[in-house]
């Protein structure tokens, strides 16, 4: 094993796939059969039931027979629908291509590109979104083509019409918000259209909204927080997919905590996004399954 | 060291105190002059400066001279009133009456008790008040006096006095509420005149209020956490004393939140009595200054 | 669902098979197809591939169809055998005799009896096990039968074969050593055959051996550890189950690290035993596989 | 407050000073009193008394009344030391010149130059020492003058006399091994003079020495942990600043350990770094006492 790479199984070529729907006898049978008389091999296979609502979810990642990648999945898409299920299906050596978005705070921003830089993520960091050009020079230094657009209320609608246009240009397929300091309209999530992962400095739900760190030191908690979630059009709200606290007692100010936080919001989105490049996630009723 | 105790200091006669004011020069050493001039020998001192509120807040702990531990704490008490200071003064060896409030649930109830006989807590129990009969018979295998008052609506007011004289009658200076399943009333709080510490089944102020475990299953959050605070007239808003939080996933039933929940409850009562019954809190402005 | 129990699928009349043996293509569906085939239901099927040791590990869960829970395990042992496994089977209602071994210590005896009692742990604690009277009177009040086994050097060998038959008397088939201070010998482990759980107070492979708060308190590490693992004649260095760790700092005393350890003690051990009743442990290579 | 600093107090013209010597009745009155009759105001102030060595440790930061900062601390030391205290006084806005010593892993080296950009260290990183040239250019883009001093057994030993030379040339007085691979002799050490801080990538005592996460592997640990101490002539025995851990489970490959173990890396070592540059740590007997 080099020393230098933490890419994982990069030269495997296999297929994952994230299937739900209702709960029916057999489900668990009736996938493992397809893949093996097709000659696969199941590398990883993970199931999950959720008893209240009698759904089923799995992710499974095998290594196909003879046909290719690209026909095995399509393949293999056609016969989970025929069984009832949504179904998605990757393949770990495709990168996806990942807009970042930033504004002055640099923490997120850095920690997500070090550690793509150093292999840990397979997706492609395509461009840095940013209402501000405080990170433009770190962006240049990374490589990374850097797109400033400065919003102001009046010209919201209009700015976010040119960042999705920005992100088609480059088939940007996730939106990271690394500390963003924009709220994303309806209009900018529908037209996007992909999935997009925020990281709010609270323990959500509490300290929702404004100042999350100002509310948390106000009423003295003993622990603070960060959610990473996927972004909807309802502030704060969307299925969460990480958290983490960390103990803070009389003796921090909100600038401790402030500092303490970033702390936690860069792990708690770093692994989020581990967790959505892996093909590890799937949400069902504003909640996620993480197959860890 | 004996094996069979964890009691800490018991045989030194220490004085304890509690401070808090308005913060000016010089506090420091006027406390410890004031305590070395008269031959004592400071063992702890903590201090705390709360630099928006500006106010001092200290716990100090020495060993007297020649005088009694009862008069020298009145004379310091004497001396923090002139220099402006709100004091508290207590000692190691005095063991504060408690009164036990429990309902069904065992948990905290147990491990409160085994705590205390153990030798870890400086305190005597003294007696359990329940709504319930279910830990009557573990209450007297304990060798504890157990007052079973059922509550109902309508008899609420005159049971709360019921409980309090009870309280009065064993010295009670103590209230903890291990998992007590009823809401104490402003008068019953008004009445009782000492501080009760509760522990809330969830990360406040996220889920405060009724079936946390609930709330916090369908909300999906990926951490659940439990808060040990003094009881005010405000429910589930009373200065907190300890937080703590455990991960869970989407394979957690709401049964598994429960349990892995009751883990949480048990360990931030417990840290949250032994921190008041060891004379380590201050309250302030709603919030708690630990000296831990 | 009932606010005092919290004994999970007590009703479901379900099989669990715990497999491991080497891997090869098809595992995962040729037991699914077993399942399907005869009319039973997966609940939860959990698989893992060591990639380097080349072996398969499963833990599957189902409700068979027409037949007997006995018949169908039977069966299944024999199906499992057949592809090149070694296979467990057991039942969720099936529960287990426990033998429990205390010393004077009673923190991790309570916990786990307190857990029983209130329905969390699928099984029967038949007997206490003692080299000490301490907790006699409490297992008393348990209902617990106390078996009183005074040791020394020279009854040592002598004493534990009486213990093999007090444990055989009851049809004991997990011993828990809750905080137990006697090293059992290999032949005792021989003799009595089945699984036995310890708790040591540290970080194991770190403090292995005797006093280990002390070991920590001289080396100053900032966290202390508990460690629950299976029992094998190599003095703790059997497999590990769980660990656990607390942060300390210059002001602990070696007292105040026999406190914070002992309830990582009690949380360690709690979950290791859970995990072991719930049949989610395989052990391979002097390592546990625990699919929780 | 701006919300681009974290840099704390940094316009507080204070003094900040740390003690240890034979504990004493009256020595946190002496202190006090010396400071307050010279018009000084302490901001802080904390101690602490080693039960069993009788040893007396302090950090006390305080806002001097009419003297300069320089004489204050000299006219401090010299009293300190009249009472029999070993001392060291140091101002929150002098920042000491840093050496930070990389090989080929950027995560730490990265992690404490952008905390050091971000405001949150009150330190200036003088120069980046390296035995491979990998992180270069990333130096030269955050400015900091990086020196390459490819190492050999053979010329290891006339290597690290350049490398002190280097060393002084900027001032530094703090050096930080951000998982620099190469082993620093007693002769550098003590040519250096300074305090050296490393990152071991386990939980010291457990695997010492090299490929710890390959020790964890194969023992079957359920902890993976990094520990930051100072560095002593014996490898991994220095005194123990900070430790942290992170669960890992029979899922994780060597590679996910070194992954995981990266993230606890940056942050025990972070944490580290900033409790030194504080001025909170003092060592005592191979051990640290951190006024955090």
């Amino acid at each position: 094993m080099s020393e230098n790479t933490l890419s994982g199984n990069a030269n495997i070529e296999s297929i994952i796939a994230l299937l739900h729907g209702p709960d029916q006898p057999g489900l668990v049978a009736r996938v493992a059969n397809w893949i093996w008389e097709r000659g696969g091999n199941i590398l990883h296979a993970d199931q999950h039931r959720d008893g209240e609502a009698i759904v089923f979810f799995q992710r499974v990642e095998w290594i196909p027979g003879s046909a290719s990648l690209e026909e095995e999945s399509a393949a293999f898409e056609a016969f989970a629908q025929e069984i009832g299920m949504h179904v998605k299906t990757s393949t770990p050596n495709a990168k996806p291509k990942v807009g970042l978005f930033a504004s002055k705070y640099g923490h997120c921003f850095h920690d997500i590109v070090l550690r793509w830089r150093s292999g840990e993520y397979p997706c492609d960091i395509a461009c840095v979104i940013s209402n501000h050009r405080d990170l433009e020079d770190d962006a240049r230094h990374y490589g990374i083509p850097y797109h400033y657009f400065p919003m102001t209320k009046e010209n919201k609608a209009s700015v976010e019409k040119e960042e999705i246009e920005c992100l088609r240009s480059y088939g940007v397929k996730l939106g990271i918000l690394a500390r963003y300091m924009q709220i994303l309209s309806a209009d900018f999530l529908k037209g996007f259209g992909y999935p997009v992962i925020n990281v709010h400095h609270s323990f959500l739900p509490a300290f929702a909204g404004a100042r999350p760190y100002q509310q948390a030191y106000e009423r003295g908690v003993k622990l603070i927080g960060a959610t990473a979630h996927y972004v909807t059009p309802i502030l704060d709200q969307g299925p969460i997919i990480n958290q983490a606290v960390a103990a803070v007692h009389h003796r921090h100010t909100i600038r401790d905590l402030m500092r303490k936080g970033q702390d936690l919001e860069k792990m708690v989105l770093a692994q989020a996004v581990r967790w959505h490049l892996e093909n590890r996630i799937l949400t069902y009723a504003n909640k996620t399954v993480v197959f860890d």
